[in-house]
């Protein structure tokens, strides 16, 4: 199996609900460096998993629906808490959707954010 | 399938048996940054895999048993070489038995310690 | 010249007032991930700049102050883009006061914030 | 499933051939710095996967052939792009072969080549 | 003393002449991941040493000139070894003169180019 | 002013004597990944500030007096706490003889011992 990372990152406000995440449910912020990996079992006719121009800027395009935003504002995430888990479900389906991945021959797709130095979170897909 | 991720460290001594080891048969130490997995299929109620301030507790808590210790003075390590793969396996089974991680949902746990910037090792099981 | 330098991080919320900063005008966040460094001329008595132990809980008591918050609501930074740098800064003379470094024997401080994996920006003074 | 990585470098020229590869088409470079990983379902004799200092050495074996290298001149890459991900398949598979990987108790290996801060590329196998 | 440092990277390709340089004398390629650093001894009225977005679009222009190109092709470049802390010092000179950055108040500028996870060189003057 | 640092690491054993060490008073160990740096104020006449082949054998030389050794036990060391930022001395004084770094035109030295993702501590001088 062949797999393409590329990484892009995104700056966002939210806030969680639970008293399980403590100080965490106050409005505060993070840095989310975000990795989009792609995979496919063969290479295609060019030698590559995909063109990395290409999945650079249609991660570029997903994220920058969120950056520099306060999440806590956006409809689609109501009622939802917004950890880094979810974001990463919710950053590969785009991925998946935007670049037609399937169509492509991708047969998997992996997303890890990267909160911070002690602490990421990833959602991996096949297709 | 979702994963979250934390990161701790500890820093012990031991030596190796075994004359493929060269200079590492002799007693000298070791840096392990460690990296802590844990894999569910689906979110839990708070959206999260599984609450990154408990994984960070129970995480310090199964290397406080082992940082700033001589390995090769604990009993339960008699006759083993305390590489950094075995180590890995160690703390992923501990961790699984102090979070009671079958019984939380979580489905997968890995652990990886990386010893330099040059070489890491890992243990992962499906629960 | 000898130095220490210890890491920890902060989550914040805030927005910059200015054209020039473009999105993030918008309530947007962060993940600094912070370095704190001590210098002295001489090591001293043993051996070292600084308790590596004291330095870390007196960054991470500063840091507290600042962490999970949306320092847009702190009356502290009224008026003021809470730029990186501007930040480092805050960091570096709390530091100071808190470690009452001159009287430690320590000859200068440098506080870096890491905001992503494309940006930092740090504060240093000589004391 | 236990497993161990080590790390190098190489440092090469090369160019594609493609119109979706852009300024990439012009003769340019990469510094790739190359993770291995080879994986075994239980420990050996020595507590180990593979020795480490055997990997270190089988590794910088393999590189060797192509570092400081013009990859276009090299006649066994003729009418392929040496893409990252085609490289990590390359390396892999030498890497198999030179270590006689089956032979010894190997289950898998992977490789990792990072082109730069913001791309990498794998290939793994099973053995 | 204020800073902020940005992150780009070029790859390209070049070779060196002398035999101190070994296998280095074959054409071979980096990739150099470039940190420009900005000194400022007080902030601007942003509160800013200098507005990221323009430091970055200022970077990636010097950049532009030698990315994906072979610099033994470059005639500004003939008859010298274009070693990585001597395309620091070009790309740091290039940066304060297209910045202007003494008219914008800037004291200083380093650059420093990683060529690999075990070497970089850097080139810092005051203004 | 230009410099260039090369990387290598050691893996030792030792404790501390004092109170304020607490857990670290017992023997216990350390990964040091040893970043080496080298000033000149103008470049050789091969365009470089040292021949990084030459630094890095170097560096390793010295760090081989010390790895794999329990440093409690080297008489060198005796009476003194071998912390992360002695050690950084010793390597630094080590290379400058080694090197016989003046004499190759070396304005300064500086060596940073990585003791962990947490901390770090430097010792420089000029020449």
């Amino acid at each position: 199996m062949y797999s393409v990372t590329v990484r892009d990152h995104m700056m966002v406000a939210h806030s969680f609900r639970g008293e399980v995440f403590g100080p965490a449910q106050r409005l505060h912020g993070a840095t989310f460096v975000v990795d989009a990996t792609f995979r496919r079992r063969a290479l295609d006719e060019d030698d590559v998993v995909v063109d990395i121009g290409l999945a650079t800027r249609e991660l570029r395009a997903v994220l920058a629906e969120l950056d520099y935003r306060n999440l806590d504002e956006l409809p689609e995430f109501a009622g939802v808490n917004t950890s880094t888990e979810f974001l990463a479900g919710v950053i590969a389906d785009r991925l998946v959707e935007r670049l037609d991945a399937r169509a492509r021959g991708i047969d998997g797709v992996a997303v890890t954010l990267h909160e911070s130095h002690l602490a990421q979170a990833s959602y991996e897909r096949e297709l």
